[in-house]
Formats: structure tokens, sequence, C-alpha cells
């Protein structure tokens, strides 16, 4: 195989050249980390914005560092661009585009879509492709290698290769980043994966190689459907002891002394962000094609969904303790990031339950350190106000949607006259904190 | 507090006695740690055979040392009994009775209810009750109290103190035994969490207060529901693999590398043992009361108890590529145990399969190391065969259910027609070997 020859003496020599396809929370790291290990890389992404961003050195993403980046950028082993015909120029392509829900909770592969043709349009031969988005098992099988098949008239296992290896970045992760999380990776042929395991071991310490593609995306919808389970077990835990005078909270601490068998999981709100909210429907979406009904996924996702109307019902609930409806009351949020101590309200259920009470006319506020600005579903505009006495004593109830550690719980509960916690911040329940 | 001193002063001077009701898998390792800490101890259980067993230094479980319990026995420490008036004797009562399912999937309280009453008919003022069963929340406080003082005409908090403490026994567990597993204990009153902590102390290195006993029994079921939540996910995606042409194990393996916010559980013809497939209905039992519905306790119910089903699916697949049917098939069965190395087939799935299979007019045997002969839900008795070449030749299809250490994968495969491995025991997939 002349290609896989040549590919392999290049990445001996650390002269192969990395495209990276979407520059987000997993592309950026994924590609400052390349460019650390010496290897050139290019940067694609749609967004000029972004693309004029880090190549002026300026970071967007939390995980990475700013001097990483600005390094790598300033010794022009890292150069992003908008132009995807640049991709003719790389050995490797790897795609890391967001894989979405639609409105009806189907898959949206447009970007992976897109992606392809870009590739199949652009492909130099003696390439390997690999898809780290999240996706449903067969779609670099079945979906992927037809288009770039067809877009580039190049034939598979001759002329390109084509693999799955599933990001597994956890946002906020001190102990697991990139380059130290092990990674999965699945190719459609033998000499695909003795390439790709060449090419990502530049930036991955420990690759866990698998039989196929589809085992591979199999994987990563695997770890995230565990985790939409067990947290959707737990919401629905919390509510039925909330009614039966139990703190969830104090079951869930007592549950983890058990030394074997048992991962714990705490309640919210609902589950958000770009992965556990999406990745088990997009199972469920191949099921369908296989008539076979996944029940656990779809049980999850329903508590899911009621989780957000759950809470607006604690909400007036505990409003009404003094006699007051949501209609014309003061709700000041705090944290509408899905999770502690990062920047990202995708998916929040914080934002749909902000909606919620807009609609039934509720004023509404909310702080979060880190983020200044939303967009809700419904297309409300907020800015993030003060975390102050003020703001807090203004509010005829202040409800904690995230739990960044930056809250400070005493504070909160002493200039509040009424406290919707969901994430367990304040200790102690009162006639003033109504907790999940 | 006389009572409260008086038993303190006798915890500390190592003179209490301690009752153990229920000698079983979890009350005759508790009470061995007792006698072992120079505690003396009573056993009460209603059959003659265990307590005469016991009296001779016998032992029957097999997480007990022979040699502990016949030194206990001998130096007079422990001592078993049919006699519950005898319970007057003692300063503390354990209560380990079984907690089973009715045949309509409902709790029987009925070994509890015993207990209590026996209790209340020869309680010494100044004892402290614990019950150690998993059971619904609510029931320390509703069903035994009420019951405990009509019987005994005492009041609970002067004359005796309740309690709830699970146990967490993992036969076969060679790392967590009793004594090192840390133990919840909740308690109706401060005085009785301090007597109980001071009783339990003996046989437990570390005690979990928490502030009720309905928090200690939410504890327990949010333990066991954990697991039967994932073992029922992971059996319906093996389903949905099997169609895929993905390995679950291979899958599973994978996932694993992932070095954090996930557990591995594996698939299987179903959950067997007296606490997964029990306890969480004992949750959705006492959530009726509240008006609520589990939804995710109940649909991993449904996959469970369909499981056998699909087995017996399985059984009749494989051997349809000899062209035979199970009506008339020599099938036999490799492991009744619900989990490997253990001598214990309750509520294994691998009985309702066999269940099925002779219904169809198939001709079971079975072999299992442990397990010397069984009766079935529908009361066919069947004796452990030999398992050996002759034995494994003479079957049309060989189905492994349980996976014993000392199982040779390669013996069997080599000497069989057909296997249907449910266990993943042999490593490759074949034309002679069907895999879950």
């Amino acid at each position: 195989m002349k290609h896989k020859e040549t590919i392999l003496l290049k990445a001996q020599q650390k002269e192969v050249v990395i495209g990276i396809i979407g520059l987000g929370y997993v592309g950026l790291p994924l590609a400052v980390g390349f460019a650390e290990a010496g290897i050139k890389v290019l940067g694609f992404d749609k967004s000029q914005q972004k693309v004029d961003k880090i190549n002026h050195g300026e970071n967007y993403i939390k995980d990475v560092r700013d001097a990483a980046l600005r390094e790598v950028v300033e010794n022009v082993t890292f150069h992003a661009t908008t132009d995807f015909s640049e991709m003719s120029k790389c050995d490797a392509l790897l795609i890391c585009v967001p894989t979405p829900l639609d409105h009806f909770k189907k898959p949206d592969m447009s970007y992976i879509q897109a992606a392809c043709e870009e590739i199949g349009r652009n492909l130099k031969p003696g390439t390997f492709i690999s898809l780290e988005s999240t996706t449903y098992p067969t779609t670099t099988e079945d979906f992927m290698l037809p288009i770039i098949e067809r877009e580039s008239g190049l034939k598979h296992g001759i002329d390109f290769w084509l693999a799955y290896s599933p990001e597994r970045v956890d946002p906020g992760n001190k102990n697991f980043v990139t380059k130290n999380t092990p990674k999965v990776i699945g190719a459609l042929t033998e000499d695909g994966l003795e390439v790709g395991k060449a090419i990502y071991s530049f930036a991955i310490d420990k690759l866990h190689a698998v039989s196929s593609p589809r085992v591979a995306e199999m994987v990563k919808i695997l770890e995230n459907t565990y985790r939409l389970i067990n947290i959707s077990l737990i919401n629905e835990l919390a509510l039925l002891a909330g009614k039966m005078d139990i703190s969830i909270w104090e079951v869930i601490e007592a549950a983890k002394t058990k030394p074997f068998g048992f991962q714990a999981f705490y309640p919210g709100p609902g589950v958000g962000g770009h992965c556990i909210p999406l990745d088990p429907f997009y199972l469920e979406h191949i099921a369908k094609k296989f008539d076979f009904d996944l029940s656990m996924i779809h049980t999850a996702g329903h508590i899911n969904m009621r989780m957000p109307h759950y809470m607006y019902i604690k909400i007036t609930t505990a409003l009404n303790r003094h006699k007051k409806a949501i209609n014309g009351s003061k709700v000041l949020f705090l944290g509408v990031a899905y999770k502690p101590n990062i920047d990202d309200e995708r998916e929040s259920p914080a934002l749909t339950i902000i909606d919620t009470v807009l609609l039934k006319g509720g004023e509404v506020s909310y702080h979060d350190p880190f983020i200044p600005s939303i967009k809700t579903e419904n297309g409300n505009n907020l800015q993030s106000v003060e975390l102050n006495a003020d703001t807090l004593e203004g509010a005829d109830c202040v409800v904690i949607t995230t739990n960044h550690s930056v809250f400070d719980a005493e504070f909160i509960q002493a200039h509040s006259k009424l406290v919707v916690d969901m994430r367990n911040v304040i200790e102690e329940a009162s006639e003033k904190v109504y907790k999940l």
C-alpha cells in the first residue's frame, strides 16, 4: 500500500498535516494538542469570527489555556481558516462538528453531511478521515462513506481511510483533558486503524482500538445513555422523596458509603449540555430502523422533558407560602449554565424554566458569573444582573438553578425572602428555603 | 434515661446480649461477627435444622468461615434456638428475616410481621431493636412500631428503641464482608441512635448515621434500584446490539476505558438473587400510596421480566441452525446460580428459562458445581449432572447461564455441538457459538 507507507513515514518524521473541522469545545483543544506536539494543524470552521480569534491568538474555550493557544499560533504550528479547499493540504481530517437534535428531537445530520461534502470535494488521495462527533451506530459506514466516495470519486480502503473515534471531552474537568483521556477508535479496515493510531497518538496518550466504527459509535452512546438513565432515575426518586418527607440529598450521601457497586448521581432541574440530553436519542433514532423500542431511554427522556415543568411547579408552590402567584412576582434565577463552573448554557433546563415563568407572567432576572447574556428557546433575551444584597432582596423568589462554586449559600439565604434550591447549595430546608 | 445508661454501661463492659432473628446469609455472618468480638449472641430461627447445624458448629453459609463458626459456638459465645421466648434475655434484637415478593410481585411482609409479634411478646424493657431487611420507606415507623407497641404494651422512646440499618451483604465478595462494609443506620430518636451505634460498633467498623429510619430505608432501595436500572439498560442495549451486529461485550470493555462518569454493567439472562429483582418493587409499592408512578423501575422491571423469554428465543434460534426444534431437543444448562461462584439460585433467571424449555418439550439437564439439585417455580425437580465430554456431546444445545470461574471455555466449546453463551464465557461468536 503506497499511501499507507507514505503517511506512516510522514507521521514518523512528524511531517503530517492535521486538519480539524469544527473548532468548538472538542476541536479546539484537540487542535492545540496536536500543535503542541509539534504537528502542523489546519483548523477549519465556517465562523469567520472564530477563525479570526484563533489567528490572533485569542482563546474562547475555557478548557484551553490562553498561553497554549497563543504559543502554537505564534509558532505557525496552528492556523485556522474558513477556506475548505485547504483540506487538500491535509494528511488527516478529524471532524468535530455538532450533532444536535432538531425541534422534533430527531438527529440533525446536516453538519456531518456538510463536512463530508467539503471533504469529498477537497480530498487528497492517501488521507485519513475520522469522525469525533457523537452519532448513531452505522453513521460512519452507511452515512459518511457514500457521501465522501461520491463527492471525491475516490475509493475507500484504496485512496482514503475512514474511522470513528468519539470525543470524551468533559468541560470543566480538571483531571481529565483531551490528552490524558483514553480514546476509543474503530476503523473500517486494518490499515485505517494502523494509520489512525499513528495519527492520534501525537495528541492522545492512550488509544483503545475496537473492531469497527459501529462498535465505537455504540461505546459513546452507552457512556452518555448511562448518565441520562441514572440522572433520570434520581430525578424521579427525588420527586417521590419530596412527597415522602425524605431528603434525597441525605439518601445519596449515605448510599455513597457503599464501597462497591454504586455510583452517585444527583437530581436537579433536568439534564443539559450538548451530550447527555441528545446522544441517547441518536440511538433511539436508529433503533426504529431495526424495529426496536428502547424503553429505558424513552422513559428517561420522558422524565427529563418533564423536569423543568416540575421545577416550575416547585416555584409556584414556594411562592404560594407567601400568598403570591407567579403572575406579577419577581423571580431571580442564579445560574443558567447546565453544570457548575462552566460558561455553557446549551440545553440548560434553566432556560426552559425561565421561559415558563415568563409565559405565566413572572418578572424574570438572572445572574450567572460566566454567562453575561442568554437567549431562550422562546426568543427571550436577558442580561445577567449583579448578584448582591439588593438584587436578592428585590426578588419575591430566588431560584438556584446551577451550583456554581462561587455562590455563597449563607449570603444568598441571608438576603432572600424565599429560595427554591434545586442544587443542594443550601444545607437545610426551612420555612424560607425550599429544596428539591 | 435509666434504660439508656444501663445498656450503654453494659455495652462498655461488653456484657450486652445480642439477639439475631433470622440466620440466613445476612444474620449468620452478623452473629458470628458479634460473637468473634466477644459479645454473647443468641440466634433465633424457625428452622430447627439450621439451629441444630449451628449448635453443632456446622456452617451452611459460604461467606462464613467454618472455623470461625465452630470456634464461637464451642466458646458458647454464640448459641442458636427456635425458642423465641429467649428474646427476653437480649439487650438488642437485630431482625434479618427475608422480605420476598409474593406471586403478584407485592411485598410479603409476613416475616417482618411475625418477627415484630414475637419481639412484642417477649420484649424486655430497655431493648434496642433494629431491622436489617430491605423494605419500603416508612416500614419501621408505620408498620413495625405499632405492632411492637401493641404486642408488648411498652412505649417506644421510653421502654425500647427502634432503628433501621440495612444489610449490605454481597455474597461471594472477597474484599467487603459484613465487618468492613460501612453500615447506614437511622433511628427514631437520638437516644436510639446513640444506643444503636454502641451496639453495632462491635461488629461493624464504620457506621454512617442518617436522620431517620425512612432515610435509611430509601438508601438501601436506591442502592439496589441503581443496579436493577443499569442491568436492565444494558440488557436492552444488548438485544439491540445483537440486531445491529455489534458485540455488546466489546462495547462495554471499550466504554470502561473512560476514566470518569461510567460504571460497567453486564448483560445476561436477567437479574436474580434476593435483592435486585425485588427491592425496587418495594419502593414501587409504597409509591402508589403517594399517587406516584415510578416509571424507571416499572420499565426496568418489564425488561427484566421479559429477559428469560428472549433467552428462550435465542435457544430456539440457535437450534434452528441445526434444523432442530426445542421439542425433543436435549438442552444442557451450565450454571443455575444467579451470579458466579455462589451456591444460591434464588430468583435465578436460569430456572425460568428451564421451565420454559421443559414446557415446550425440551429435554433439560443442568450442571452447577455449587447447586446439587433445584426445584423450579413450576415444580420441576432436577439433579445436577456431571460436566464432562459425554454430557456436553450428548446435548443438542449447551446453554451457559452462569459464568462460574471453574467453567473451562475451551473444553465446553470443544465438546459441544452448539453453545448459547449468555455470559461472555466464550470469547468469540462463531457458527457453533451463539452469544448474547
